[in-house]
């Protein structure tokens, strides 16, 4: 049987990718309101803040049909020190299908790997993967390119911290696109494909902003809010150099004016609520692959 | 396009009031099991603590058959700083097909009107609307004396804090009802008819009881729970004085032995638990006004 | 009618406790997919925080298509000062079918009974009853050994402060089982049956382990958790021991590593993950009991 896992990005092969895509393309066209034949029980186990993530996978269980169990890991025995196997044996033994978990500690689904049996979506582990918000932002330059190859993407801001930026670059590079970094020059990785944003504005297709995340590193940066966006943001000057097929991206929370200029958050060429729509088809997408359903034949469909 | 919202009172007029309240009873009476015949996601953003109001609006939306999705400010994204838009519009992006919205800020919902597409009930802003509560006490007047014309109801309390205060004058006023308010006089907002409750008790066909909102303004209240009770509550003394036709009403949560002796909370002549049965009924019926849904017309529902 | 609710074990005759068992035991079996008729609407009021019972209950509720209410204590009206019985009559007057409640005062269902006319059942209550836990222990020593009569059980930890304890000794007793208490003398209830672990380890069939209650009594503890498990705990010497018949149970959140050495949670001889699946069987049963619904008969079943 296969895997029916989403842990990472990088454990994916371009044909698995490309099918998940092609999922997403038809839950939001032809499958929109297709749901699973049976009421499945999903749990949803936050053990750090979240509201896109969290509420879209809630919403693509929804509509796919699920019973929803959401975990808050303020109000429960995690308080009491168990770990994170037991509490996730806990939620196999009492009957749930599937577990979708968002955990502060880099890769936390090594530990379960193997030995839980029922399929588990991973929403974000500490600063590593975070497989379907990459997924969405795949399907987002998808439905804009029709492709991937021979695209030049450009992701700004803390390249370093950020489970966004390294699951894309992973997979943005299988895919054939070429990847920029920029940003402050002390957050990119090692200065691979770093480049200035003002030299790449006018050439890149799509412009990636990625969230300040004061809460992980007030220390370091030592300007204000304005400075950054003045350096590094999305300003209407940089937007007005932009070429008029390009797209601004950002895997929200945003910090209008910070990352961009508060006006330009709806711009035209903005698909920041773009992506959270995508977000919800995407995962209904993985939840589709990890049950094994099949969507009807659309002939059936369409009698 | 008819405005689905249900922003507070004052902008429905007496014929809107009257329709969602004949929608409430019919769904208090006939129509009891009647459900939408789709599934709608209904997302209830609550940025305030509440019971009464929360899990009313829970328990009308499952007696609808939505999908309900329960957004707790506590342990999400608005931690890191977001604004109340960009949030609202995150739920629209992610599925969302209607919210309820309980915000501290005073008519937080001017910052949306017109850039959210889906149907947005107040469930109480700051210290001003709270129209679901109005209505439900609307429902429990009329349910009673089967009109409001000729009806004096007094209102006692802290009116100058209190949402349910403002949204009931306003509504009660255009119906054609006497209003009174009364207990501490700085608490009123500008003594307009304002009277001492022992003048007026043998008149009122309501007594509208509001609770004291110890957290709201502690300062200023120097007096003790007992002496607030003799003062201005509900004692056995003025119970005794009431018209056998009158009723008692509080929008809870109440302190016993505060607003109200604790021993006539459930009184013949009090309504308080008839109150919260009715906001189910009410909740309903603006679900249903948001939705644009009808009824089936009697006689299909009684082949 | 028949009192539906579930406040504690020692009201219950061993012929309802059979029934209870006996309706787990079909839910577990034949009935595995059978749901209640209708979608009836369930409240689960956790005044403390729980993993295991909530998370538990809540599962057997959407397999039995109920729908599911949620209350979180720490961001309500209780915050207000609400009492017990005024939070519990808005939650039936607001359209709940049936409540499950857990409450850090011992019997607070004692102020609730003959109030509240929707069924209650037992989530746990201080260090007194937690029916629950005790029917899904019964019958996980029931399918183990078909009977109860004639076996020994030695029940090892907290004796005092558990509610698990208390409960078990009650029913097991009730039921014709030898029962042992064991672990630290100091927290024996009175050293009625009280014997060193390592003179029963060999003869008895069921050790039941508690957990190490850190919050309760921190003070009166002054061993390592090293020296509790030498002490008092499941070392692999004192598994080694055991009857190769017997069977190991906890009622989990376990502390690795303290009561029982982590290697031997999921010990062959282990019934712990076991336990948490016979827990959603048997709050399926007390949820069927509290509606009063009955199983089809098997032919109509098997058309």
């Amino acid at each position: 049987m296969k895997n029916k896992n989403l842990f990472a990005m990088d454990i994916l092969t371009v044909a698995e990718i490309n099918a998940i895509l092609f999922d997403a393309h038809l839950f939001s066209t032809i499958y929109k309101d297709w749901q699973f034949p049976d009421n499945r029980r999903v749990a949803n186990l936050f053990f750090e803040p979240s509201t896109r993530t969290q509420y879209s996978f809630e919403s693509a269980q929804h509509q796919l049909n699920c019973k929803v169990t959401t975990f808050n890991a303020e109000t429960s025995s995690v308080q009491k020190g168990e770990t994170l196997y037991d509490t996730v044996k806990t939620f196999e033994a009492i009957g749930m299908e599937a577990l979708v978990i968002r955990h502060p500690q880099n890769e936390y689904f090594q530990e379960l790997e193997g030995k839980i049996t029922i399929p588990i979506l991973n929403g974000g582990d500490g600063s590593g993967n975070h497989p379907t918000q990459c997924l969405l932002d795949l399907m987002t330059i998808k439905e804009e390119f029709g492709q991937f190859e021979g695209l030049k993407v450009a992701i700004v801001g803390d390249i370093k911290h950020s489970r966004v930026a390294s699951s894309n670059l992973t997979a943005l590079e299988k895919l054939g696109v070429t990847t920029y970094v920029s940003g402050p020059k002390e957050w990119s990785k090692d200065l691979v494909n770093y480049r200035p944003l003002d030299e790449i504005i006018e050439e890149i297709d799509v412009l990636m902003l990625l969230r300040i995340q004061h809460e992980r590193h007030e220390d370091t940066m030592q300007m204000s809010k304005k400075q950054y966006l003045t350096a590094y943001g999305l300003t209407h000057e940089r937007m007005g150099k932009m070429k008029p097929t390009a797209i601004v991206m950002h895997p929200a929370p945003f910090n209008r004016g910070v990352e961009i200029d508060g006006e330009l958050v709806e711009h035209p060429q903005s698909r920041i609520f773009k992506q959270m729509e995508n977000g919800v088809h995407v995962r209904k997408a993985v939840l589709k692959r990890a049950f094994g359903y099949e969507f009807p034949d659309t002939e059936s469909v369409n009698d």
